[in-house]
């Protein structure tokens, strides 16, 4: 392993004080490092919207905390679940007496410590409702879509309530909003390589070259199938095969569309894969109405590729075109 | 070598399928597909902005055509040069009768490219002015500045560049703005392993696991030094004691910070780094005025990361944090 680190054991701490220093829009909570908000949280009347997570999925989770993004973030442990604490400590963070929306990812850890906080928060008299997303269509069959992870599809989520609560929207109507744009979303990913946590300094699992693994989870989880790569084309196609029907998408319908890297896929892959994946797509009668390409919810240096499709109404694909600004996503006009 | 790409030979053709089919503010040249400009380039009496260079630097160098920024783009094959006819074509693409800015990087090719490409629009009666960026303090001795190469501090040169030609200055004054900018700019990288070119399918030069290669070029192209790799804080450090003394930067100085990572270094490792660089710039007096953190000026898939300081005056500072947007960066407000 060879690394822009130091101590490995420390490395969440030295990247929180890097993000602090880069962006003075972001705070840590003054009790708890752990905790990082944007300077705008907590709005008197506005509804919070709160997320968290393992860390090493950069620019998730703290990357979505801005304006009209989320408000504040619980940060765990390299993947692994932020305390109890620190979820609860993120609620106080968001809250501006109208209540809390907490967007995260079904992940045994998480799920564990969202409702331990939400009862710490219940004894504050703060409100708080979450929303699991369960978007990895490859991590269960979809008659048990309750057992499925939740992954880059988070990012709709966040983006449509966020816009939601900038406009004035009640918690119910955020959390209504939050719901729909989870349940319109389906990702999957597929991994070429596998990744490194500094402290352990060696993969917990392998992909062997030559190698992808379809439907891979983002710490390695395994996948659908093991089979040798196939180009990019046959990627997209792999993909959508997947996607399309479990929704299902159909014929007419407008989508968003992400394309993430996975931590280490040059960029020129990513827009390789967006391209064969628009390709496949308009030969399914299917619209892209938004559009992201980057490295946008990763797990370390894993390389591979992940994309996540939202079927877009009207009321989504406005929220996702609402303005916002953050270290991950920024919409909005420059001039 | 196990990517996402369909035929090694044609990733750039594929690369560019894909950019284009997400960006619709972008457009190849009609009779150049190696020419892609945003769509409000040539406006009449505005001066026009064109780079090129080879590809796999993704975002550099089409990531930086936008709003206010870069208008046209000369696309190469992977690390080589774009053919002449290409900046020619792009000089056409960007002229709005006030003049074009070429502003790339100084490599061989690049050179001998511009310069007949400059002809070639003498031809045309498009005015062309260069400016060659020689920002990579490691590749060649201060007292010969001009064996210098461009690095990412291109980004600052375009994006003072893009904010001036916006603002409706002359040809002059924005050549004279960008000049300024790359003048007042040093940059630095360590790599910490090799790329490979998928045409070629194995790296053109390897770093031993556990070593770091101090000032390495974007290309492999050899450094000042090898060593065993360093923790970050002392990777900062050694960065700034080139860049430092160099221009010189000095007690008092505001400065424009830009760190990227060359393609594989997680974000989160890239933040280690700018809050080591930050804490290494406030002990010697330094005040961070601008700063991007990210895979801004990439090498495919290589290990590592490059620090780039611009020291701001009033001018640059002005010019750096005008809205601007396209796929690299984006300044502006949010709401």
């Amino acid at each position: 392993m060879n690394r822009v680190i130091n101590n490995p054991d420390l490395v969440v701490e030295d990247m929180l004080r890097g993000i602090l220093a880069a962006h003075p829009e972001l705070r840590a909570a003054a009790d708890n490092p752990r905790v990082v908000s944007h300077v705008n949280a907590g709005q008197k009347g506005r509804v919070g919207i709160v997320t968290g997570g393992g860390s090493g999925h950069e620019p998730a989770f703290i990357g979505y905390v801005g304006e009209h993004l989320v408000d504040a973030v619980a940060v765990g442990e390299i993947f692994s679940s932020p305390t109890a604490k620190s979820f609860a400590d993120a609620f106080k963070a968001a809250d501006g007496g109208a209540g809390v929306a907490c967007l995260y990812g079904n992940y045994a850890g998480d799920n564990m410590n969202v409702k331990m906080a939400m009862r710490m928060a219940e004894r504050d008299g703060i409100r708080v409702v979450p929303v699991v997303a369960n978007d990895d269509a490859a991590s269960a069959p979809p008659e048990e879509i309750a057992k499925r992870r939740g992954v880059a599809g988070e990012i709709v989520m966040w983006k449509v309530a966020g816009a939601c609560a900038a406009q004035g929207a009640s918690l119910d109507e955020v959390v209504s909003a939050a719901r729909h744009a989870i349940e319109s979303t389906r990702s999957i990913g597929i991994g070429l390589s596998a990744c490194t946590i500094p402290a352990v300094g060696k993969a917990n699992f392998t992909i062997k070259d030559g190698d992808m693994e379809v439907g891979i989870g983002h710490h390695g989880e395994p996948g659908i199938e093991v089979q040798r790569t196939v180009p990019a084309k046959d990627m997209a196609k792999r993909m959508l095969d997947t996607l399309l029907p479990d929704l299902p998408f159909a014929r007419g319908d407008k989508v968003a569309l992400l394309v993430s890297g996975l931590g280490a896929t040059p960029l020129m892959e990513q827009y390789i894969l967006y391209g064969e994946v628009a390709d496949c797509l308009r030969e399914a009668g299917i619209e892209i109405g938004f559009s992201r390409v980057g490295n946008l919810f990763t797990s370390l240096e894993m390389m591979g590729v992940t994309v996540t499709l939202t079927r877009l109404d009207e009321r989504l694909s406005r929220a996702l075109h609402h303005p916002c600004r953050s270290i991950g996503i920024t919409v909005g006009d420059a001039a």
